[in-house]
């Protein structure tokens, strides 16, 4: 069970604590936790994870392993920039968005576009030609977010 | 003058008229056309510039050029699959998004993060938190999207 | 202490066994084994590494995890066909070349471009204007290969 | 007919003859010019073309077009690092690779991986396992190089 956790490498204190929280419930129920390794969204969720024994997952943009916050166990430079954000979105199960700005936007996308289930916390929300796309699952609270990743999680 | 055109492979009949006269217009002003080189949006557009004597480039996902549509002059395989996608939005001064699903979701965000300015044709809206985001310049006509395109090109 | 195994999907026997030594001894080191996920030396290493309790990675080329080795227990896949060969080299404080084609020759040549010591068991052998480069450490045996990357271990 | 010319982004003076005149004799014969768009051998190779009224392509590792040698008409920026070998490599019917170090190593592997021929001026040669493989294909001259680079184009 990996889930990924996307959001903006500088947040709010609000979305600090969300990710923080959805980082622990994801380690609570066994989840791999993979994100994109830097700060913000990505730090607080890691260390929620991992201050309680989850595993965490960062796919970094550059090419040094010093790079992950320091709550990420297993860093995975790639040397590739924003490509790495395919890698992110394309290697979970499910994906929970929080908060974020246009990185997170494109890796809606690529979850999107490959039918991996993408959970929205205060995030972005989409319509196209004025008809809202119901795409991104919206949740009210860290806990129904991560609960609805793992009852939808995709079979990829 | 490198413009891109985004939007799907398979399009309607007016999403393909319109991505149509885009390419003729940007041919017409000089523009190098850049896109995914595959169909739908992609191929209407190449069509409009090519039979008018404009340039057109296909980024393509897979390894063969002949998977680029007939309208291609400079097609350029990249065996990266939608990683593509990325160079598709970054080569670009201005992108024009055209309908579209969710890899043109992705363009618009990798292009939105690196500040190139995106101009929608009947594409995606966006909304953050509730609050309407305007990032996404909507033009009304092809001729006023690649007016706007060319007026609003980003120095990258 | 992440260290990549690189090699053909497609091996002979005797780069199996080596292969599956070079897994086992890098899990009994304590090491994290990382490659790309498939079949041939990537399999054999991870059977090694895993069967007596080692963590394994692949960074796949394609959307599926399904297509990861039996012996994969962290699947990454990226989507980005041959472009994860660059994840995968940049990843690994050191790499292990086993026999290996031109995909291995690729990653060899991320590697060294990064700084990342290579060491090889009957792989490629190097020479410029005719003049050998000695930049791929041979080893004889899987155990002398894990020595040798596990002391020379980039800072990466 | 793109034709790719692959080297290193700092060269000695003689490599920088021969990608000159490789390009020369590229535009001569009609032939695109695509390279990885930088320094060295790659901004002597768009030189020797663009002086005669060739075509260059640049596909360029960072988000800039203005990081393109001046010789290089189509800049495409990636923002992909060092992934764009891999386009540079799989975009052309031929590649001529002049001296280099591990990052033209690495767009070789590639290209050879995809069927893709490549000459060589005072580059690498291979041998696996003490047996020397003759797949980068020798040339003399600038003129041969390109001669032979037309003549074997792969269908890709």
């Amino acid at each position: 069970m990996v889930i990924a956790v996307i959001g903006a490498g500088e947040c709010s204190a609000k979305e600090a604590e969300m990710a923080e929280e959805v980082g622990r419930e994801l380690a609570r129920q066994g989840a791999i936790l993979i994100c994109g390794g830097l700060g913000g969204v990505m730090q607080a969720a890691c260390k929620g994870a991992s201050l309680i024994g989850g595993t965490t997952i960062g796919i970094l943009p550059g090419d040094m392993r010093q790079s992950a916050n320091p709550y990420v166990q297993i860093p995975i430079p790639t040397g590739m920039g924003y490509a790495r954000n395919i890698a992110v979105a394309k290697s979970a199960r499910a994906v929970i968005a929080i908060g974020g700005r246009y990185g997170t936007l494109s890796e809606i996308g690529f979850a999107l576009q490959s039918g991996i289930p993408v959970i929205g916390l205060n995030t972005w929300s989409l319509s196209r030609n004025g008809v809202p796309d119901s795409s991104i699952i919206p949740a009210l609270t860290p806990a129904e977010a991560v609960s609805k990743a793992l009852s939808l999680m995709a079979n990829n």
